[in-house]
C-alpha cells in the first residue's frame, strides 16, 4: 500500500479557461468578489486573466484590473495565460506572479491555435523568458504542453514527442511544465506512463495535469498523476467553460469534485470545500442562466462528512 | 510502471439493478431484446433479474422467464439477486448460473434494508448454500458485502466491520465476496486499502466492485479496484438505475464509459464499445423517456479510436 502525502495544490483556472469559453462577459466587480471567494475558501494559485487582445476575447478585457486586484489577496499566487510575447509583456507589466503560455505537442493543433509551429513557440518560450529576465526575474513561467493526450485535429499524438517537448521548452528557459488533456482524451495508463516519463526527463519541474472529464474519466486520470507524483491540478469551478458532462464540451475537471476526492482520501488540499461550495453563489450571480455543473453540489456531502478526517493510509 | 494485465470482467447489472430502480416496468420481450443487445455486445455476465415477490417489486415478476431466455445465450454466466432464502431456491430452479445475496456491513442497514442482523445473515448464507449443495451444486453464490464503504443510516462503517463479514461470509460457505458502494461514499484510497486488506484475508475469493458516481468518483473507484487487483466490475448500461450525475442518485457506475477506461487503457473487457452503445436503442425503445446517461455516449469516441488499440505499458 502506497503511503498518501500530505499536500496537493488546487490550481483554480475558471476565471480565465472558464470565462474565455462562455459566450457571457462577467462584469469586472462580480469577478472580483468571485476571485475573492474563491481565495477565501482556500485556493492559494488562481489563474484570473488572459492577456490576449480584447477584440478576440471581450471576456478577457478587463484582465489588468482583475490581476490589480488579485495581488491584494494574502497569500495567492496570481496566473496568467499568454499566448505569446505581446501577451507575456502585458501581463509582467501587470504584476502577475506566474504566466502559463501553452504550447502544442500537436503540430496540426499548433499551426490551427496559434499559427505557429512547435519550433516558432520554443522561439517564443526564449523570448518570453528573456524578457522575463530583464523586467520581471522572480515571476514564473510555465510552458503546458497542450494535445499532450490526443488531439482532435491528428488524432493520436506520439508520446515521443510530448515527452521530447517538456524537455525542450525547460531548456528553452521555462520554469515548469505541465500536460494538458486539451481534447478530452487522456486515459488513466497514458496519464500514469506519460507524467512519469515527463518527470524522469525533468524532475520536479514538472507541473500540473490539466484534464478534461469529456468522457468521463477527468477524476481517474488525475488519480493517475497523483500516482505518477505530480502535485498540482488544474480545475475550474462548477466546471465552468463547458459542461463535463456533455457533447462537445470542453469540461475541466470539476474544482469541487476534485477537492473532495483529495480531501475524502486523506490528501490535503488547503481548500475548505463548504466554502468552496458557497464560491458558486458569486459564480451564478455574476453569470446568470450559465449552468454550473458539479457532482457534490448536486449529491451534497456523505453523511458525517467532516473535512479532514479523511484517514491517509 | 506497473505492468498492466490483459483482461476485465465487466458484470453488467442494467436488467437487475436498473431496471428495479427505475418506475416503469419494462416488458419482458423487450427486456430479453436488450439482454440479447447486451450479449452480442460481447458482456459474459449478466445480472438479469432479482427474485423478490412480485408485489414488492413488479418490474422483477418475469424473472424465471427472462432467466430461461438468457441462458440459450452462449458463453453467458446468468446472475440473479437473491435477498434470502426463499429467492434463492426460486433462482436455483430457474436455473442461473450464479446467485448474488447482498449482505450488508451496516447493522443499521441491515435492519432497515432486510430486518435482519449480520448475524442472521450469515444464517442465510449458510442456508441458501446447503441449498445450492443439495439441489445445484455447480451454481456459484457470491455474498456481496454491501454500505461496505459508508452507509447513509449510521454514517461511517469500520473497515474491520467489512474485512471480518468479508471472511464470515467466505467461512459461512459463499465462494466470493465483493464490495458494494451502495451509498456513493466510498473514495479510492479507502477503495485501494479495503481491497487490499479483503484480497489478504480471502485472496481470489474476493469478488467485484459495485461502485457508483453519487459525487463523480466512480470511474476513479474503479481505476483504484483495478490497481488492488480487482478484475470484476459491475456496471450498468445508460447509468440505468438512478442518474449516475444527478442529486439522490443511486448512480450506477455507466458500463461503457467504464469499459471505454479500460480499453483506451489497453485492458481488455472483451466488450466491443460500437456494439455496446448501440444496445443503448432496445434499453430506450423498453423504457421509453427514461433517461438514458453516459459521457461516451455524448462525447463520441475520440478521433482515431481503434478498440484494441490501446497501448498496454
Amino acid at each position: 500500500m502506497q503511503q498518501l502525502p500530505s499536500t496537493v495544490l488546487i490550481s483554480e483556472v475558471g476565471p480565465r479557461d472558464g470565462l474565455q469559453s462562455v459566450q457571457a462577459v462577467m462584469a469586472t466587480p462580480a469577478k472580483l468578489q468571485w476571485i475573492d471567494a474563491l481565495h477565501a475558501a482556500g485556493l492559494r494559485e488562481i489563474e484570473v486573466a488572459s492577456f490576449v487582445p480584447a477584440r478576440l476575447l471581450p471576456q478577457m478585457a478587463d484582465a489588468a484590473e482583475v490581476v490589480r486586484h488579485a495581488l491584494t489577496l494574502p497569500g495567492l499566487t496570481v496566473m496568467a495565460l499568454v499566448p505569446n510575447l505581446r501577451g507575456a509583456r502585458a501581463a509582467l507589466e501587470a504584476g502577475v506572479h506566474k504566466i502559463t503560455l501553452p504550447v502544442s505537442a500537436s503540430e496540426a493543433h499548433s499551426l490551427a491555435n496559434v499559427r505557429k509551429t512547435r519550433e516558432q513557440m520554443l522561439d517564443e518560450v526564449r523570448a518570453i523568458v528573456a524578457l522575463r529576465d530583464e523586467i520581471a526575474p522572480a515571476v514564473k513561467v510555465e510552458a503546458g504542453i497542450s494535445t499532450a493526450f490526443g488531439c482532435t485535429i491528428q488524432g493520436e499524438v506520439r508520446e515521443d514527442d510530448v515527452v521530447r517537448l517538456a524537455a525542450q521548452v525547460i531548456a528553452a528557459g521555462a520554469d515548469e511544465s505541465g500536460l494538458s488533456d486539451t481534447t478530452g482524451m487522456a486515459n488513466p495508463a497514458q496519464v500514469r506512463r506519460l507524467f512519469t516519463r515527463v518527470r524522469a526527463e525533468i524532475g520536479e519541474r514538472a507541473g500540473a495535469a490539466h484534464m478534461h472529464n469529456t468522457r468521463g474519466l477527468g477524476l481517474a486520470n488525475c488519480l493517475a498523476a497523483y500516482d505518477a507524483g505530480v502535485r498540482t491540478f488544474d480545475a475550474s469551478l462548477g466546471g465552468l467553460g463547458g459542461c463535463p458532462y456533455a457533447p462537445g464540451a470542453s469540461g475541466n475537471v470539476v474544482t469541487e469534485d476534485l477537492v473532495f476526492m483529495f480531501e475524502a482520501m486523506g490528501v490535503r488540499t488547503g481548500v475548505d470545500l463548504e466554502r468552496l461550495l458557497a464560491a458558486r453563489e458569486p459564480l451564478r450571480a455574476g453569470l446568470p442562466g450559465e449552468p454550473v455543473y458539479g457532482m457534490v453540489a448536486e449529491a451534497g456531502l456523505p453523511k458525517g462528512w467532516r473535512q479532514g478526517a479523511g484517514a491517509a493510509a
